[in-house]
């Protein structure tokens, strides 16, 4: 049994980490740890049937656990991450701390001096599937944020294979609400949100931008610039992600599909729909499934990437149990399926 | 033309007040005030088209205005309403400080002294279609609260004319987060309402129960206790009330329903639907309509009274106007067909 | 291995069927059958990542499986139960057609004569919680319907102890679109629930009153007339209902929690909430749990319980499984949790 | 009074015309017609308090009105135009059957003929703020599609203006569900919508492209191919485009904004909002509004249009509505704010 602990239980990525290791059949959660609601359970933070312990950190045995998730507020990351490794613990950090190698990048995008740049060097980033064997290997997982996750999934097999033509590479992003994290705010207020949908950090601005690019740029260095648009959408979970790709010179719809079915044709958690078809947001959530489709717009020499994930599972807590399970070496779909 | 001043309209019911105003042929909004949006316009606030300044409330030109509106928290209300009246400005409360007619009920259900025990005898309970003589010549209304808006619409006519048997009367009301009003709280975030129900204050402890009684009471001392359980709905707006009563002996559905037709055969705003239909939130959201049907139970000695107003119409902003045209005496509509 | 068959999986409740099983650790999926969906795989049914080939009914190898769910409309499921019991199958229909146990009731309810009399004496209800050692032997199940599940196992427990006084029992039942199947209708157009909330046949009308009474009586005769007033949600899936029911002599909200938490203390899938909480839907939406709260109103003599199901898992398809486990003798959790 | 009849009235656009025109000054309704209606009340087709007799077709009395909206089913609606224009009664139609100049586009994108080549050189295209000349003297409108009228005003001021760079325009558009219309399908059933997001028609395969492109190369025969990408909203209305646009030498986010701006001066139903803000849905719904914002990408030499209309108001009746008042000489915000 793998042992672990959760920092972070009282938001919503986790609290998922917490619901896929209660299933896990390979992990024991040892425990789950908030500072707004230590002291409680669970079911006084969440509707839920199930009781657990919530804790405060300082009572939290890291010494009891091979492993921690941190689903924390990024900076504050950092000093956990540190004190979970300096005892020989493996951390999954699903906030955005270890995700940008270069920390005058964190600096300039998140505001603030990076809390451990001696970190960066080790951290591996955990997109699971472009990434197994660091993350095999690895004690510090910067786990990848939810749009990144989507997106890149879509479009590194076509930046690695050369088929992204000249040009701007456009991502008109939806996301559910939970995105947003569980602190209140009029953005999340469901009068504001219901019936509505608001794009937001439009352009080239959001915080994503960045791990996205570093990862295309790690394939692929000549590829056009990105233009992101994140779009808030009145649901509760879910990315659909709309991409307008340039094709190079000779590449066809029919090649890119083919490209993405042989790219993930051993891979248990992405799925590529049959031609005439598109990602709907249902096709993913609930799941750790990251679902694609390719439809042409031979006209404008252009495909259309769709791709839809649940942004809780397989946009964070469900790519961190994925990285777990590689990083403990059990099989990769254990808790997942 | 009435000039009007509103204060609080950076909430859902102040707002809502700017707005019936606005399109109002017989007024101008002379200020809108807002602590927290002062010296912002609206459309800062709200995501509207129209640029409207919001004042301070020390900016707000009181000596400019015959009326003003408070949609203000309750114990602010009355400071702003006792400086009004004192500069013989009329007042209409949407807040919950005059509605109460005992300072000690009032301290008992809001857990604070009365702020203005002496204004309370001259507040005039501002349900129009049961209340218009006296509100006429009011110099404050106290407007009431959206859940007894549609509890009494429907209650009166069966109280007042004895179709109440014994026994509890229950009314489960179900309605739309904006009656939560627009401070962010976990208990408005999207992902926390979205595809959920949640009964909340279900019993005798909602402080819109002393409210209904009190009124109910005054046109009938021996109807049972009422057993009140408020519902949040993922929706936006509205209330739906399904309101079980029993029967005095002899009376009958249909009696029920030519009673209700009868007392508001001349209401602009009241709308009784016939046999064999029921009210949906549908049909009043949008508009200052009460709607109202009857379905028997004979079987059991009930009817079930289905009630539907829009909280922030019928329930606030909108009776608040229908309130000003009365005083006014202007057209009962005008400003709100 | 069990091996099971599925009849009308293009449906909700057959859908959610298949995706029990699917994951059910100890049966096999043999088939799944669908007359409008012959012949397609689910994929093109559903916007879902698994493959699984959809046969009609003649194709379906009723002489392969162990037990056949039937997810089909009142009527059809006779037939197929009929075939299938003559194959020494076992059937689980979770159709109206074998909960009332009188013919004439159904012809009464269901406006035709019911298609397969015979078979009535040897169904049983399969309440799993109330009806375990009946479920053990039966050849044939007839699962509830959602509001009937909902309804009873909260109020069976106070029915069989006499906890209930004299005088109507209301339930106000709130339930989620997917209740009301995948057929296309005006009512179930996504504009016309959309910011809604319909009650409709409600008093004594709905077809689940009957089926609800039946099962009351057969613990308490004497219990008072029901109110059943369903009404059509703004969300996918789940039912809440809110329950007034007077209390007998001396009984109070304590002991009523007591009798639930009493009753259900072994049961897997009953959660029954501490005082001072209600049930939400959220609480049981996406899981086989039944969750129930008890709130009392002494001034009216009555509780208030509010219960809490998935409608389309224990209210059809998860509590058919759960049937299937009993019936076979394997743990009653299996693939539920 | 200019005396009206409406065609389709049992539709959500139809009613919307209705809506209106019923609250318009100037206008008296003389007939609302539905095939399938006919014979009803409105408020037993709509969950409205208001009652108006619904008339069949045949029953409509042509002769007594001054102009007719249709809201029919493309091809229907030519039929009802021919009769309306021999009598003398000026049309407005809210179908396709006239917005294309050329009856062939018109047979391979509706995949049938054109129902009446004839009357296609006089119909005039109801974009009102581009078309005002020609439809004040019009007797047949053809009242443009929804989607084409949010893009329209956005992209017709850069068109026209050679603010548009080589390479295709992309046109990320999301409707909410009424734009379907009220016929029940699966696609539009409450269960299917509901917390997902779907994309359809997307690339060059929408009936709503040609219609645009034939707009924009009237202004600018060069401008580049346009990807249109549809996708499905789970709220009732509104549509909300996200347009990528790529910008000339020398044209910055700052001159687009100028010159729409100084394109929508006077114009009463066109807003354009202040740079670093973004158009959402919420801006337009409920209004005949057509709210724009501008947004630069200049490493991607781009600027992103956020466009929101209300598809009922803005993108059919009010759009409708607007028409009117100029086709009758009347101020062209009566009835519309």
């Amino acid at each position: 049994m793998i042992r672990a602990g959760i920092y972070g239980v009282s938001g919503y990525a986790g609290f998922e980490v917490f619901r896929l290791l209660r299933r896990h059949p390979m992990v024991r959660i040892v425990f789950s740890a908030s500072e707004s609601g230590a002291g409680s359970s669970l079911a006084q933070l969440f509707p839920v049937t199930e009781d657990f312990r919530v804790v405060g950190f300082a009572e939290a045995p890291l010494d009891q656990v091979d492993v921690v998730f941190l689903a924390l507020p990024h900076g504050v990351s950092a000093s956990v991450a540190r004190q979970a490794l300096a005892m020989g613990v493996r951390v999954i950090d699903l906030s955005a701390d270890f995700r940008l190698k270069d920390p005058s990048s964190y600096a300039r995008w998140y505001k603030e001096e990076h809390p451990a740049p001696d970190l960066l060097a080790e951290a591996v980033y955990g997109l699971t599937e472009w990434n197994r064997p660091a993350i095999c290997s690895a004690r510090l997982i910067a786990n990848p944020g939810c749009y990144p996750t989507a997106t890149l999934l879509a479009l590194l097999p076509l930046a690695q294979a050369g088929a992204v033509g000249p040009g701007p590479i456009i991502v008109d992003a939806k996301s559910g609400v939970s995105g947003a994290g569980r602190k209140p705010s009029l953005n999340t207020h469901f009068v504001e949100v219901d019936e509505n949908l608001s794009p937001y950090s439009i352009g080239r601005v959001h915080r994503h931008l960045p791990e996205i690019e570093q990862m295309l740029h790690a394939f692929n260095g000549s590829i056009g610039p990105l233009v992101f648009s994140p779009q808030l959408l009145p649901v509760a979970r879910g990315i659909l992600a709309t991409i307008y790709v340039p094709l190079a010179p000779n590449w066809t719809e029919g090649m890119v599909r083919e490209l993405l079915v042989e790219t993930y044709r051993l891979e248990p958690f992405v799925k590529v729909l049959p031609s005439g078809t598109v990602a709907t947001l249902r096709h993913s959530v609930g799941t750790n499934f990251c679902v694609l489709a390719v439809t042409g717009v031979p006209e404008a020499g252009m495909v259309i990437l769709t791709v839809s994930i649940d942004n809780l599972i397989k946009g964070a807590a469900g790519q961190a149990v994925q990285n777990m399970n590689v990083m403990f070496g059990i099989p990769e779909t254990a808790g997942l399926m």
